[in-house]
């Protein structure tokens, strides 16, 4: 699985403030970062009377908005997506994922905090994998300034990121993740780059993905 | 694969107009539709400020954002992406793609043409598997009139639609397209069934998306 972290904090302390600058320092060492932002009151991705909102209006399940420099997909759910689910959205080319909020999670978590805002932490201790704060506390988790990326990059990178990219096998059944443990995902592993060797002209193969559909049910008019 | 079908025609002729009454109908019938807006000048689907923007101004190479109604990613890419790579992040359970544009694409297309904009047509008739517009033109395939999104919506669904939900095996290498035949794509599904049917707990599958990722290589830190 792809390393997910969820910078956490109290309303107002710089979370975004401070996850530009995480970002910034990880892609400036050279890793893909995917970023999710948690909005509970929702959020306003395009604007009433454009085109892309128009047929979003209209009923579509998926509107995507596709541009030379970047692609946009905007999905409507029927409830709240995990970060897990969202992970396998974001695609397995990513080296970690960072969350804005997500403080209710299971995720290792970095918070924020600013002596200006509370001197209290929202989380405990044993939740963290760091502390990024301007004042002292008497936690035993690593702690960093408000100004230190740099810091808290390299124990991102110590921790999750310094074996570089990492073997992986997800399943999905039904958009269900089956988990495995080290014997059968080696047997799914084996067994699926087998089958794709004997393929011609698909030679040696890092990523492979196979999605497999079945109708659900004939329609009416059948 | 799931049918894709293009909704092309001159500049300022109702593409959007039509595409709208064609959703709502497709979605009324019961019908999950995806629709693509290809759009060469790029797109402002975040303003400047914003922290999503933020996010991935930082330099993310996905940023998501998350409400309980729908769930947006923003992806940079390095060239623009092609229908069948969109169709792909779309994913495996949509009925059907329309696309707003694409008029070079190689996917049957449904031209608009409008008198008041131009008396000729865009394609040529062998591309077309209808012709939306308000005058008649000499050209052998299916005519519908500017309002009769129920006309061409009775025309996909028998085309593209008529035995619902169907059976289909995608395989991606390295991100790319494994073309499979009959025989061969039986072998793919039959033998991934197989191995998930040993599975304790995953019961009668329909859609199942297995995920394998190798590392590249290691990274300089090794």
């Amino acid at each position: 699985m792809i390393p997910i972290v969820s910078v956490v904090g109290k309303s107002n302390v710089g979370k975004t403030t401070f996850l530009e600058k995480l970002i910034s320092e990880l892609v400036r060492r050279g890793y893909r970062v995917g970023a999710v932002k948690h909005d509970v009151h929702g959020f306003e991705l395009d604007r009433p009377g454009k085109d892309s909102w128009r047929l979003a209006q209209a009923g579509s399940a998926v509107v995507a908005l596709s541009s030379p420099e970047r692609v946009a997909l905007i999905r409507r759910v029927s409830r709240e997506m995990t970060v897990d689910e969202i992970a396998l959205l974001m695609g397995p080319e990513l080296d970690i994922i960072l969350t804005e909020g997500y403080k209710r999670g299971d995720r290792p978590k970095i918070e924020i905090s600013r002596q200006a805002v509370s001197g209290e932490l929202l989380c405990s201790p044993n939740e963290l994998v760091a502390l990024v704060s301007d004042q002292e506390h008497s936690v035993s988790v690593p702690q960093f300034g408000l100004d230190d990326a740099a810091g808290v990059a390299g124990l991102l990178e110590k921790k999750y990121l310094r074996w570089g990219r990492f073997e992986d096998v997800t399943l999905l059944v039904d958009g269900q993740r089956v988990p495995m443990k080290g014997f059968v995902r080696d047997v799914f592993d084996r067994a699926l780059r087998a089958l794709v060797s004997t393929l011609e002209g698909t030679g040696e193969a890092n990523d492979i993905t196979l999605t497999l559909r079945r109708p659900a049910r004939p329609t009416d008019s059948d």
